[in-house]
């Protein structure tokens, strides 16, 4: 029988019946330092500020080990050790996660980097790291008996939760901007969440979200508003660090928009080292957002702890089109304690990595994705990349859901033609 | 270090140098029988049917065990004992293989199906099962000392072959439908590629193709023009063996345009119960077609051995859009001996296929993997799928390359705006 049985829509069972697995400790505001039990649903602290989970990491040591989990089915559920799901039953799956380490050599030479490679998480259900915190999140409503979310979405996250979401039974209310890439509407659409689109950006589509949870009960999963989701995202980094056998890379670039991904890798190396599973130092974390809507990378210039509102966003990168994150002192903690720093790409540019990705190495990137790609080109220009430095590139998704952003204009043939070179 | 190192784009060697880690014994017609041998590019047999590889399986059977193939990191390439790649610097990886059974049983509830999983392939490079050819066939060119090769394809199969041939550094040269799909038009022109549309079918670019071939040189990388894609494909049926604990489900259902994908699996088993891994007996193979190019199902009904050119070839499934395959024979044969079947749906019933599948499992999957969702329904109606079967699905793309086939309307909000159930 395929493992996979044991990841299916299992029948709900009540909270009461769950049975521990997981060596979930308590929810943490890292702002205040309040504490909450993660026993029934939490969205953020008291004081406004998102909430973090803690775990029995000495405990977890000590009960698992590297080898064990090297042993393990791949995928992102081979750490459910480091999540915060009690019963595996509630595990709500679609394959996601054990995405390619890609050594990346002629993408390297034209950038002048010796030792690179990228993280394809385009190689997960729904085509984005999103499938990641969607999955660890939907898993945890089911866990807790939620049956309707709500979010705002620049795309991916929406595509991504409302597909698991449809897996698990759970009803989703969706708002993205109008012009938001068209296929994450359509896997919304498909998977039959309640779809809206707004005349505005993501932090518009924020406040209806917001409204309309606080009018029909909608638990809101927005980005930080739950504590899941970034569990789930912390498995990138669990996976780079086995993947360098329980050690880390020199710099890992990251398109930061939200800044779950980036908090996330910061979260998992923190517990890796805690547990002793990790020795050395931290890779240096370096946010990579558009120039057209780039408030951590200006928070991160003026030495500032929180980033402001940045007004009239725009980039074709959708998935950093966020001017405002609720998490930005986090990602401004991570990128200045590992030594990191944030970099700002414009849109030509970002394109521009697109390309040079697809023509060296065979890989359809994201916009996103190639803002990194562009960030390694200026980062090795200014010197913080030395040129034997290892460095990750995080490809945050597939270029597939962005059908329209470069137009090829191929040659017509007739039928019983013939190429003429 | 991450195993990816090792899959990287390493330097060339020449042939001679090229130290053997595979079981390759030769290559056979199966419809002549004549041999060759397998170090020099080859296309099809002398009599113009396509060549099949050969290995010394009862070697591999004493040299490797299940045990230890489980042990392996997780992919395509951990079965390259089964692949005819002779030295592992030529290959050609970007991560294929490994995709997720997912059992699915709120669609198997829906289709009248216990035991129900869906195999998908949308979690490939490339986005779909064509990753698996296109890695196998590009590394064996690769070491093979090619370095131009040609294709026609229906759009999946030219965007997989031209991203790994960029990765190995080969050029190619690619004609499709000019109604084909847009995004592997994006796949290859971005690749780098030399890409032309016509105005006709794939049957078209093939004759526009081999002409080219003739005059430049090309190495014709037809559908089973060369033998080494079937070996990539192959791997979905160790996988699937695997999957099933070594054995088998008793169904699997297999959108089928040139039935490449079919005929591997079918290879696959024949190979495994040749080992003696896999016991008992093989699944039924089941071709899916889709009514406006039903060539395969035809056949079948007719008691043929080879199919007839199918006129006027129409479906929105592209990639069984296949009026005429060069291994019908083969497909025919694998489906009878299994005790399989063929059938054909109408593209209304695929469409269907695809939101159902999307509303009970939060899958996007492609049309073609919603014509075998269709085909499990009649078969359950027939009484062909007992309700007891444990049935397997292939899905062989993700929906996300198929942004045009579904148009939602979606309601729009103002900003301020809010919901109103």
């Amino acid at each position: 029988m395929p493992t996979g049985d044991s990841l299916g829509l299992a029948e709900a069972k009540s909270p009461q019946e769950v049975e521990v697995v997981t060596y979930i400790s308590h929810l943490e505001c890292p702002k205040c330092g309040r504490s909450y039990a993660p026993f029934q649903p939490n969205n953020v602290c008291q004081c406004g500020a998102p909430l973090l989970v803690r775990y029995n990491l000495g405990e977890m040591a000590r009960s698992i080990s590297r080898r064990e989990l090297k042993r393990r089915k791949p995928g992102m559920w081979k750490y459910a050790d480091f999540l915060p799901v009690a019963n595996e039953d509630n595990i709500v799956s679609l394959g996601e996660g054990g995405t390619p380490m890609l050594r990346t050599k002629s993408l390297g030479k034209a950038l002048g980097i010796d030792n690179l490679w990228i993280k394809d998480e385009g190689l997960n259900a729904t085509g984005s790291f999103k499938a990641r915190g969607a999955s660890c999140g939907i898993s945890r409503c089911k866990e807790l008996g939620i049956d309707k979310i709500a979010m705002p979405t620049a795309g991916n996250a929406g595509g991504a939760w409302s597909c698991y979401a449809a897996k698990a039974g759970i009803e989703s209310y969706i708002v993205m901007p109008i012009d938001a890439e068209k296929v994450p509407m359509l896997e919304c659409y498909l998977s039959g969440a309640k779809t809206y689109l707004v005349k505005g950006l993501i932090s518009d589509a924020g406040k209806i979200i917001a409204k309309g949870a606080a009018k029909y009960g909608w638990f809101d999963v927005s980005t930080l508003k739950e504590p899941y989701r970034i569990e789930g995202k912390k498995t990138m980094g669990l996976e780079i660090a086995e993947d360098f056998d329980w050690g880390a890379p020199d710099v890992i670039l990251y398109p930061t928009g939200g800044g779950v991904g980036l908090i996330g890798i910061w979260k998992a190396y923190q517990e890796l080292i805690e547990m002793g599973w990790v020795k050395g130092k931290m890779p240096k974390l370096v946010a990579v957002q558009a120039e057209g809507c780039m408030p951590i990378v200006q928070a991160y210039n003026e030495g500032k702890d929180h980033s402001e509102f940045w007004p009239n966003a725009t980039t074709v990168a959708g998935g950093v089109r966020v001017p405002k994150a609720l998490g930005d002192f986090l990602v401004l903690q991570a990128i200045r304690e590992t030594g990191g720093t944030a970099i700002a790409i414009s849109d030509p540019e970002l394109i521009e990595g697109v390309k040079l990705t697809a023509l060296t190495e065979g890989m359809f990137i994201c916009p996103e994705g190639g803002a990194t790609v562009a960030a390694a080109r200026h980062l090795v220009q200014t010197g913080f990349i030395k040129p034997e430095d290892k460095v990750v590139i995080l490809n945050t998704g597939t270029g597939l859901k962005y059908p329209e952003i470069i137009k090829p204009d191929l040659p017509v043939l007739e039928i019983g033609g013939e190429i003429v070179l």
